[in-house]
């Protein structure tokens, strides 16, 4: 990080509402109500941010039916007569392909593309700087001059026997990918396990511990003397959980039922 | 890292091979094919890798049209009349959900889900270990129960707005992240739980389930008829160790031998 570009402010505009879904004569009416319904439930939530070039179909029920709760974006998107409109006022372009073209931009994975588009939005300074992901026709691609006007090629890996990637599926991949770049996080956050009680004592895991090898050596399962490293091994198993407080007391009371009617032998 | 697990060989059986996506209760076949494309365009290419648990609709033409060149895993998938079958031979569980539930399983992000099916893999050893990515209906996601058998559960970041993910798209990113993981074949990430054997499979851990339930029946300490979410709770002291087989082993023991002195009474 240079110090010019930590010395930018943040924009205010949020990553996400400065990426635009650009689709070049696409065919299906279905796919573009698929775009729509991949691009809201990632976030992509304006009308302005989905651009068609010259569709070769009609933007009709069929999309609509499609889109489902993203119907606005269909209704509202913007249909322009060449990519150039399309892009304009973007920093960033980038072209999805198959596969990298002969003297064709700069070749970068999704994820890259996806952080270059977050670095372009930063460096955008307070209004944040536009990038846009550009789509080709479902059977041709991208033409080699459509991808000209890119600033990147971007191809996501796929089968090399079956590479059919749906442009819905394609769109639901890449906004996905800027979903998890804005730094959006669900409820469900970074793996960290959640509490239901607080978390028992040292003293508390112990005095079960005591308890178990107790109940363990009384039905003769284990012997001190013969140990077999039986007690280590239970304890690795319980300490990896992080017990709680609650659990300790449910633990203990299923050695001591089942203890109780032992004693009673 | 212990000298066991340094011993353990890298799986034979490709990462993507390993991997299993089943739908539960799925109700539009146009949805089975959107899943059986994504799958095959991701590399997971084997109808015995998609599983259907009580489809509530007919696998039919409309299906076959959707999958497009991935109609082979429609017509080969496995249909099944339980989660626990759709899980069998699996030793990670992984159910998607819309959002964290109370006393569920340990919550994971998409992406940590993904690395713990490569731990899961690598530490199975010669033959790689199989992992599930278990989808809910589409109107009513997973029932708790089915969460249950789950090991983790994982949800998909959306806008809160509008998180009507598709069915097939959340398999794509899914499948799309899988792809992505399966690229990078260095062992174990640093930070990863080591092992001193085999993870247990789920089928393992659900028979140790089974057994201390019916202990704690016989003990008196557990009343089916007045449960107290005891068993749930139990699931999630040992849902979140990972058990390994040994362990299981031992616990099992363990039950064993108290439950022995009992029968004596």
């Amino acid at each position: 990080m240079t110090d010019e570009f930590s010395k930018l402010a943040l924009p205010s505009i949020p990553f996400l509402d400065c990426q635009r879904i650009v689709l070049c004569r696409p065919s299906h009416p279905g796919n573009i109500g698929a775009v729509a319904r991949a691009m809201k439930t990632m976030g992509l939530v304006s009308g302005a941010q989905l651009y068609l070039v010259n569709p070769l179909c009609a933007i009709d029920e069929v999309a609509v039916r499609r889109a489902s709760g993203a119907a606005d974006l269909v209704t509202e998107c913007r249909i322009v007569q060449s990519l150039a409109e399309a892009l304009g006022g973007c920093t960033g372009a980038f072209g999805m392909t198959v596969r990298a073209r002969e003297l064709g931009p700069e070749p970068l994975q999704p994820k890259a593309a996806v952080a270059a588009a977050k670095d372009h939005w930063h460096q955008g300074g307070e209004g944040g700087a536009l990038s846009a992901f550009v789509f080709g026709n479902e059977t041709h691609g991208l033409t080699n001059e459509e991808l000209q006007h890119c600033r990147a090629e971007v191809s996501i890996s796929t089968n090399p026997d079956y590479g059919s990637l749906n442009l819905g599926a394609a769109v639901q991949i890449i906004t996905y990918l800027l979903r998890e770049a804005s730094g959006n996080q669900s409820a469900v956050d970074s793996g960290a396990t959640r509490y239901a009680s607080l978390l028992a004592t040292v003293d508390a895991v112990e005095g079960f511990y005591k308890q178990l090898e107790t109940a363990l050596i009384q039905s003769g399962f284990h012997d001190p003397n013969r140990p077999r490293r039986l007690m280590p091994k239970i304890r690795r198993i319980f300490e990896r959980t992080r017990l709680e407080s609650d659990e300790v007391n449910i633990l203990r009371g299923i050695i001591s039922a089942l203890n109780a009617a032992q004693k009673v032998d």
